[in-house]
């Protein structure tokens, strides 16, 4: 079975996000007014053939903690599409 | 009224994401097989006040198109979720 595992890596909640605060101060001097808070990360889609969703899971999920995500600074959540 | 947008920015289907096929390398090397595309974008989130979802998402709109997205090579998708 093919799935689509579309992946975002983010900063943690607790940690300061620069790339996050440039693009707020763009968007104000933009004139975009009311904006509170932006922070950014990494929007990841990998194809993956697996035997079944929980294989799927396990090989996303090792792909996001060995490779995708620095678990020091970010966290990362994940949702699996079945395809075709 | 508060909304919370959320943001994916990729690199447009025709054009080569090299950001992804080094990934696609890495991952392999890691040992993680069948493995048929990855594509690399940025997810933002940002809060934005305003007084209905249509003037949220013009805002959103408008942001991506003048600052977080470059539409020559890049496609931009959101989603908009009240918050309280």
């Amino acid at each position: 079975m093919k799935f689509l595992a579309k992946i975002n890596v983010m900063p943690q909640k607790e940690i300061l996000d620069p790339q996050g605060k440039a693009v707020m101060i763009g968007l104000k001097n933009l004139g975009v007014q009311s904006l509170h808070e932006v922070r950014i990360g990494k929007h990841i889609e990998l194809e993956v053939d697996a035997d079944s969703e929980t294989q799927a899971q396990e090989k996303v999920d090792f792909a996001c903690k060995n490779l995708l995500a620095n678990l020091i600074m970010e966290d990362y959540f994940f949702e699996l599409e079945k395809k075709g």
